[in-house]
């Protein structure tokens, strides 16, 4: 059987030891090609670039892979450069991560790696993003390895519905203590944030965006609750935005 | 009656010609605050800003507002700076835009317009982003002033559905010829992108993006179908990702 052609991308920069650890799971599988940021791209959701140039390089970080590239673009535009400049057939799978930090309930929207996962998704391409609670550079992604290749290989081999890409987190714990995978959705939680408001040298205002994540959500079907409780989460997401359940209701007011 | 609160942004900058009418329709109906980006922001998704510090200047384009503020932030980091950092209590309602060019279908999640009225959805206000057909700086909004206004204090009776925010879109038409208003959910369309592909003086290669809008959806309940029938499109827009239709598929996996 023909090897499967595996799309690995971030947003925390190709340098990042989460890509290179996610790079060397899909070595395992498939044919891996890389194009990722030469920069973090952290929190930059589903930006592209189109006011400004982009650049492509061609790397050479991993001696064993053929295709890698950094480029100066968002995650979402590294996807595309990689699918409508670089390769020449659509990949059969597109890996975004292992980010260094949660990507759980509403961070999935501002989050750069699940953007990622989600153009590659628009472009039909089945996608996962990987992220892990764990913010450390230093992390060992190691123990995480036979849960990655579990999850992808599920997904190569079923496939995923139309018009939805896999959001995974794994808990910050050991990993003997972890409790397995569990599928979920998304928690009603949200940032409320405040800002750090300081001067600069010549005395004018500014702000660090800081905030505290807060999660009223109490439902045990949830990706915040499974990651508690030391479980793998995995949310299926939609890239179809319409709140179907809400036509009607607008349809009653006769605008 | 206190007259309500409301939020104006925008992702075209605090000077487009887009947002300076929303304001002045705003100010027929309630006290206007006014937080936009200082530098056109299109195509930023729901980025956020946080490797980098914030300004914000108090500014006073229009001298009947007290309120009005450019942000050297995203759309997003725009309105959580109105509502954590400026305003005392929560707005009544988030209005973003008019957008010069389209909103529909897709470009909703590329939409720096249609992020931050998500993000006021997310903090609870009730949001609308509105964008026009045209991509002229010159357009004549004035025509859309009755439909602007028919839509917002709809809002403002009925509220909306908890987690939805509306994208309004206007045809690129003749006030005379626009057939009314359809409530429709997101057409299936997506960009083939092209990378225009140059030289810099330095020899370097770099790329413009460019694309293509491609719609194979047929349906007649589309924004896009409206919007070529010369009807305003309203879709509700919701940020839960869920795909909770999904989620028993994904537990038969057994992962």
């Amino acid at each position: 059987m023909k090897k499967p052609l595996i799309l690995v991308t971030n947003d925390d920069s190709i340098v990042a030891p989460g890509i290179r650890f996610l790079i060397s799971v899909m070595k395992e599988i498939g044919e891996v090609i890389v194009v990722a940021p030469d920069s973090p791209q952290s929190a930059m959701g589903h930006a592209i670039t189109i006011n400004n140039t982009l650049h492509l390089d061609k790397v050479n970080l991993d001696a064993e892979i053929e295709h890698e590239y950094s480029c100066s673009g968002t995650p979402v535009d590294c996807v595309k450069m990689a699918v409508h400049e670089i390769l020449k057939r659509k990949p059969d799978l597109c890996v975004s991560g292992v980010n260094h930090g949660s990507n759980s309930s509403i961070n999935v929207i501002y989050s750069g790696t699940m953007s990622a996962a989600v153009e590659a998704g628009i472009e039909g391409i089945p996608a996962i993003g990987f992220s892990h609670l764990d913010y450390s550079w230093n992390t060992n992604f190691e123990p995480l390895r036979s849960y990655v290749k579990s999850i992808v290989s599920a997904v190569l081999k079923n496939g995923l519905p139309e018009g939805v890409v896999l959001n995974v987190n794994f808990p910050k714990v050991d990993a003997s203590e972890i409790q397995g995978v569990k599928i979920c959705r998304q928690a009603k939680a949200m940032w409320v944030e405040e800002f750090d408001k300081r001067t600069n040298p010549q005395g004018k205002e500014y702000f660090w965006l800081t905030g505290e994540f807060v999660n009223k959500d109490l439902g045990e079907d949830t990706d915040e609750w499974a990651l508690r409780q030391n479980y793998i989460s995995v949310v299926p997401v939609q890239f179809d935005l319409t709140a179907h359940h809400a036509i009607s209701t607008l349809n009653s007011w006769k605008l």
